[in-house]
């Protein structure tokens, strides 16, 4: 089996995701889609920044739009359980000869940039600026009704050693892909919180963000945003859904923002807190571990996604199957 | 069986209910509630009148709140199935010795203004401003997404006189009330367009408007509005449920609006189109008839109506039960 | 506009549509379908046939399985107002040479066996054996919880005759698909009972039954059938969505069963009693009339259907339009 | 404030709730009703015990019911993170005084039963048998679809002193209810897995189990738990709701089992996996605290409850507040 023992203590205690942080071209244009359409809530606008944050947050921002000149995921930001923990993730990837900086950014506590062994860059922190409740003012839900950002899924060119990696910081698998003739990892499902993933890997041109996912409150949520986008000008930003998958059982729809950054709406995943908590192995030429239903996912969503900066996408260095991806 | 035989060929043919004029004492009070907050659409406001609509229906107004001393329902307002059949229903109510003219009533055709024999006010028209259609203007769509108006429920002195008038009209009863003990009506639905009803009577200090109802997608828009009516200073408008009828079957909601006005958010009854559609009969006794799961009406809900202007409301000329009702 | 105007008083009245006869090959294995797996109620079981009706009927059947060699749709049921009616259509069938018999059905009164001008076979009854309710009997709900039978859709190789003829016999059309460029019908829905349709026509190969559908009551249902479908061994028989119709606004999904006829699950259009109701006009072009979010049908929805007995399909008299449908 | 500071470094680790043990009078009556109205799985039955889990569970129970003479709940169990654990454990309560013992518990590894101060009898265990994942058999699903376990509610009369413990074995607190004259504890909802509680306290008389929850895909599973059981039987057995608490903003119902037992059905609260989420406060005169719509608990709601064994229940140490809870 391709997935290495959880690591029942490891080097330091991510809690969760937290936020990312994207560029994009025009600000106004990515406010209509996000604040207006998907429904986040803007809780500011500065520095040619916007910052948005889902209903149940307390946090300052889940999601930081940075005006850019081409679309790139520039950070991905996980919170740690104690202060001291960014002293050992400081230690931890210096120790690998990985990046690490303290860096200053706005409306977070000290914050750790680093990048893992692929370039995918990470941002740790303990403490951000927190903002009155918004939970119960139903009056300001709108569009999907975010809730709460829920996990990043990457496109990976070493799938194993991105899943050993996360795996040494403490990510557990729950759910995983391989491909039964070759025995290779096609993707991995990873968590922290809770539930089936903080953080994702598929195999393909990598690293690069392949989406990032936002739980909302039940299908019809769902629904409502396709009737929603479908009628106000957004219908060709559909790319895929709505649908259940297999792996994670969740409800899904992918939607691509203007810049082309893909969103994953997802809703009614499955506790997995138990560190004994057994991984399900899927077999790539299983259609249903995709959508339970059995319609297959466009071209677009194998092949394109958001680059990281500074890190050009590489081929894998391992063909994890011969069976084409469909 | 208290329930008369449905006519077969009526002497004028309604097709539905259609409006309701009431009075409020705050037009812009008034429209904070039935526009911002329950999500019916302004098409019009004029002359101390605010006119809506629901989001699939293509007529002018649903819904016309006109400024008055006190709460009233002015007007129950129903559509016909062709022009001629408003001479029809004029000479059925002259017959009769009920008032009946025609008036102008802006954005509508002809229309027949009469009085039926216990006092309630109906407005009989076949035409009337037709409007784009908002149904697919997702973006439109708010608070409880009303689709259409769905019934009147009215307080009678006599029930067994308003069934026997309406059937007279052509309308069927669906479900009716009556208590084993005096054989007499306690209650009846009855309909026109294939529902359970467009209007409805309960045994009562009457005649009074006991509530107008809106049809509305499914029960997690009502319990959207349970919310946001919670959370925006409403809480205390929230009269009854939400609950399942026994009768009807449907999921509803009680609410009242500023002036006190009862209106039901409805989903979810039956189709009641074939001629020979037996009605249902319920046994006062039986508190499932109102909440299948068992909870009981408070008492304003037995006992607050909207009186009918000129008609002062009288108590019932017959005891239909013994039972209290609760 | 190729929709000649509705008739106000058609020479018989339709109440609505009200069952399906179809071949099947195997009734174990379409009971293990519709019942199981649909979650129709079986009424009855005798020489091969099973009946079946959906929950909020108290007719005998809206569905009839009958055994036999191939899959066809066998009648096209229809009830009528009155019992006069039933005379008047057979005169009215007769009038224009078309076969108008009356035949013995069981579990229901006189019937009246006819075919329309391309060969689609009709059965008018007004009097069936009714059932005890079990509307609220939620013990027996199952599936996708099946309220009633909603409306057929056909193929037709003169969309424009069809029309016409379902004109005459009083069916108003709600929505219809031209093409722009020839201005020939494409498709139409034509209703009685007041929703989008109880029978459509679209351009094909015909006439065949393109689908039969039943009226569901929220979209969460639908999703419930997908998952249950998917988890024991349909997941072929699922052919096109969960989504939104631009044309009837409704959601939807289509499935096969065991034989191939085609099963739509329906719900959330919206009331089309009013006799001046405006039809709703789309263009070939535009593929949100198909499905709102833009996702296209597959292949074997344009081109599969049940053929009906005696009838072998024609090719279309008229080519509608240089657009290949997709 | 009366809610003492988190511990950031519990002296065991406890990863969440997980099972309880009820002892009922008749085990087929309540099978009847665990398993096929509420929808639970039946995971074995033996020496008078009846082992239950929920959808996406994977060990082996969450609910044992066992034959007895009088309604009590005989144990609340949580899993720990490592075997280690226990050993931690047993010192933690032998070192307070407290009773702790290893028992041998069926399908159950090495599991320590301890009583927490105020009398609550505790198990914790490392290892589960486990059983094959049903999450996606959709054919098995039931009733109300119960997804997991999702905590104990407990009156206790000292709520200051459950606060104090619970929060010294690292349970943090996310909501609680004090008396805004007498600044004493009301209420603490209090979690380890990230959610709004595995555990919470009310005052009242106690130790006493108030409920035990269960998570739930929807609001409509709700719904149709409470049309399933108003029409078989079960309506005098729905207590209180559907309703939102303003407290965790989850949707509710209460239920009671045939020996009296209080059940919830709740879903969609929301997460607090961070280890510095703020408590949120609610004055004991706010309403909407228990229902955000205003309706009222019924007075068996804040009277009733399950006894533990071999600790009579007693006042409240002190009086909570001079508000009477209604």
């Amino acid at each position: 089996m391709p997935i290495p023992a959880p690591v029942l203590y490891p080097p330091f205690q991510v809690v969760r995701l937290n936020h990312i942080v994207l560029s994009v071209s025009d600000l106004s244009r990515s406010r209509a889609f996000w604040a207006d359409t998907l429904g986040l809530q803007v809780t500011g606008e500065a520095d040619d920044r916007l910052y948005l944050r889902a209903m149940e947050e307390r946090g300052h921002h889940c999601v930081v739009l940075e005006r850019g000149e081409e679309p790139r995921a520039r950070v991905l930001g996980f919170k740690v359980y104690a202060e001291e923990d960014l002293d050992r993730a400081r230690h931890f990837f210096r120790a690998r000869g990985l990046p690490a900086e303290f860096v200053e950014a706005p409306h977070q506590g000290r914050t750790l940039r680093c990048k893992d062994p692929l370039g995918v860059p990470l941002e740790f922190y303990f403490a951000m600026e927190k903002l009155p409740s918004i939970h119960q003012r139903y009056a300001l839900y709108r569009g999907v009704k975010p809730l709460r950002i829920d996990h990043f899924n990457c496109f990976s060119d070493d799938v194993q050693a991105s899943v050993d990696f996360y795996n040494a910081l403490g990510f557990r698998t729950t759910e995983y892909t391989e491909c039964e003739q070759t025995g290779r990892l096609w993707a991995a499902w990873m968590h922290r919180k809770g539930g089936v993933h903080d953080m994702a890997f598929t195999h393909g041109v990598g690293p690069r963000l392949h989406h990032v996912a936002f739980w909302v409150p039940t299908p019809l949520n769902i629904i409502d945003l396709l009737d929603l986008m479908a009628t106000t000008g957004y219908v060709a930003n559909i790319e895929r859904g709505p649908g259940r998958h297999g792996i994670s059982n969740a409800f899904f729809l992918y939607v691509r923002d203007p810049d082309g950054h893909r969103i994953e709406l997802y809703c009614s995943d499955y506790l997995t807190a138990d560190p004994d908590h057994e991984p399900i192995r899927w077999d790539l030429r299983d259609p249903q571990r995709q959508t339970l239903w059995g319609a297959p996912a466009p071209r677009s969503w194998f092949e394109e996604g958001t680059p990281f900066p500074d890190t050009p996408p590489r081929q894998p260095v391992y063909e994890a199957s011969p069976i084409v991806a469909a």
